[in-house]
């Protein structure tokens, strides 16, 4: 039986980093289907990717999930191949914490092996590019049918790095502070928050919501969708993962607020 | 029997939503091979969407073809999927016009169903992204055997959106006007007149041109392609689709004419 | 039996150009998996594709491998598809040098078609999109299991262009000249310069390396990896490929330097 591999990664597309990878795994399981999910997270945002990876996989078929955004590549840092609890997943990367979202919504770890010198590596292994020598080989591997114990040694599941959550924190009046945790294309920028803690805030559909960055209000709407308010309105919504996001109907709310990932923002209701 | 899903979209490639598109149709259609066409479609440019996708897919597989450039997600536009008169396509999308200029290439629409609320659709659908929750599993279920009246309610095909391509209008001294449509990484901006339009106006091959933008006139030669012109010359060609088009050889018409889509350009004989 | 096609170009990603191609082959070979490289070579950038070519095929499965960086389409240069004497690789695509580097290290080309006006091309063919008329139509032929003879005229295999690499030089004072071949979007700079060629120099792991640009002097050490200098400190190293390279860890040594392909660099023991 061939698994699908889903695909993610800070390689870009101007480089053939992400094709090189799929060529090793077109090598070794020819019959297994890859389905890129982004190459474009930002160069060795680890916690961005990991936010990212985590929303795609809710949608992801059984299989193996290949990630790789890794800046401490040929430092010491493991890289893993991991059984989640549900759902007949393995994920395989970096084991510094881009993988730890995805498989706490998978309901944790159950096995984990370390595959840094995997009988399946590519030898020599470089020493600035493990996607190829490492991760793709493993992945193809546990592709092609084969199960954690080929590809490494155990490690303790419950010893992998995480990437942990900031908790939402209530400041005067009621405001709720949260931070940018992704700004895409369209300039839509997501916040680290969830809806009942926006509700634990007071702010529901309909509110009228003053959103505060770097010192400055700007007047918003809650709605729940951008076809709500007027053309280059601001907004606040529940973007389609269920984080709280701001965005400007037909317009970029990351370009009005000057938002980035990282970014602190304070909402409130009027 | 699978059928193959082409897919195009302005989803651009920093951002996960193509991605996660081809995730849920992994899930649901394991084994239909996906044709990335692009997903570099300016933002929200439905009438580009529109004349790339009927370009692209006159040299596509029969077989579903999925695309998404919906400025109007989560309005009131319905979400169709509609089968064409000739070639077994059916094409899946928002009602906007989009699918419009492929689908009379192709002969016309025969039979229409909205998917709107389609039994297949991702529950709970999110207000912005269809692409996910709608239109993708409706692709996806198409692809693996199932008719319109399986995934949505039948509605006229005769009312479907229509971008309308303006009609080449001829000016003093038998000058053509025509709209920029396109402009692509090339620099080369295809304009919306066809080869007997141009002919109309006595544009042929061999003729020196007048290419007048924004009230400055650029001397050009029509030609077969870029080789047969100077490096650094202005010319007017019949691009690979049968549009008129501007380019320079080995360098940008876009740039030294400051042309745009929407731009409008004055053709006549020297 | 089924060849599976890998496939380079320079049509980036804006517009629709390699998702074109990759319907026009899945129209004649619907099961042949489509492996993309990369489509960012930089534009009618012949030698780093070829550079970019060569490296990606080491790691591709033996089949047929299509690559388009095209400046001359609609001139008289050949349009080919050729034999590797090892490996099983067909490679297909213009014969202007781009094909060479990686022919080399298959062993050479063995037997050569033109297809410039092959049985399987697209009519009419364009002038400016070979990639969709011709390359992409014989590459899909030959993955569906067809001869070279069935799709092209032979022609002599020892007379296919070439990109001449140039030869290291070495300088006053042991120090070696080298180019910038490829910069890629983590802003590391590939030299063409391999590993023994830099030793002949005197430059082994370890030691302090003056490097000069354009008049300018920076200090660098030869490490193993990025890890193994501090942050934004500038490192010497092998790259993946096996070519010296420059990078500065967590940081661009492109930015730093100011490098390009093509820029001449100086390197030398301190």
């Amino acid at each position: 039986m061939t698994r699908p591999i889903t695909f993610l990664s800070d390689y870009g597309y101007d480089d053939e980093f992400a094709g090189v990878c799929r060529a090793v795994i077109a090598r070794i399981a020819p019959d297994a289907r890859v389905i890129d999910l982004t190459h474009g997270v930002a160069r060795h945002d680890v916690r961005v990717g990991a936010a990212v990876l985590a929303n795609a996989l809710a949608y992801a078929p059984a299989g193996v999930h290949l990630a790789v955004v890794d800046p401490g590549v040929g430092s010491e840092r493991p890289a893993v191949a991991v059984r989640a609890a549900r759902g007949e997943h393995l994920l395989v990367g970096p084991d510094n914490g881009l993988l730890w979202p995805a498989l706490d919504r998978f309901g944790g770890a159950v096995e984990a092996v370390d595959v840094s010198r995997s009988p399946v590596r590519l030898e020599p292994v470089s020493a600035t590019f493990h996607g190829r020598d490492v991760f793709a080989p493993v992945a193809a591997t546990l592709a092609a049918g084969a199960t954690l114990a080929d590809v490494g040694v155990p490690i303790d599941a419950a010893g992998l790095a995480r990437v942990e959550r900031r908790a939402p924190r209530v400041g005067p009046g009621h405001a709720v502070a949260a931070t940018v945790s992704h700004v895409d294309r369209f300039g839509n920028a997501a916040l680290d928050l969830r809806a009942p803690e926006a509700e634990g805030a007071g702010l529901r559909l309909g509110a009228r919501v003053v959103v505060e960055v770097g010192g400055t209000s700007h007047a918003a709407t809650y709605a729940v969708t951008f076809a709500d308010v007027r053309a280059d309105v601001l907004l606040v919504y529940l973007d389609s993962y269920g984080n709280l996001a701001l965005a400007v109907n037909r317009g970029s709310a990351a370009a009005r607020l000057a938002l980035a990932p990282g970014e602190e923002v304070m909402l409130r209701v009027e």
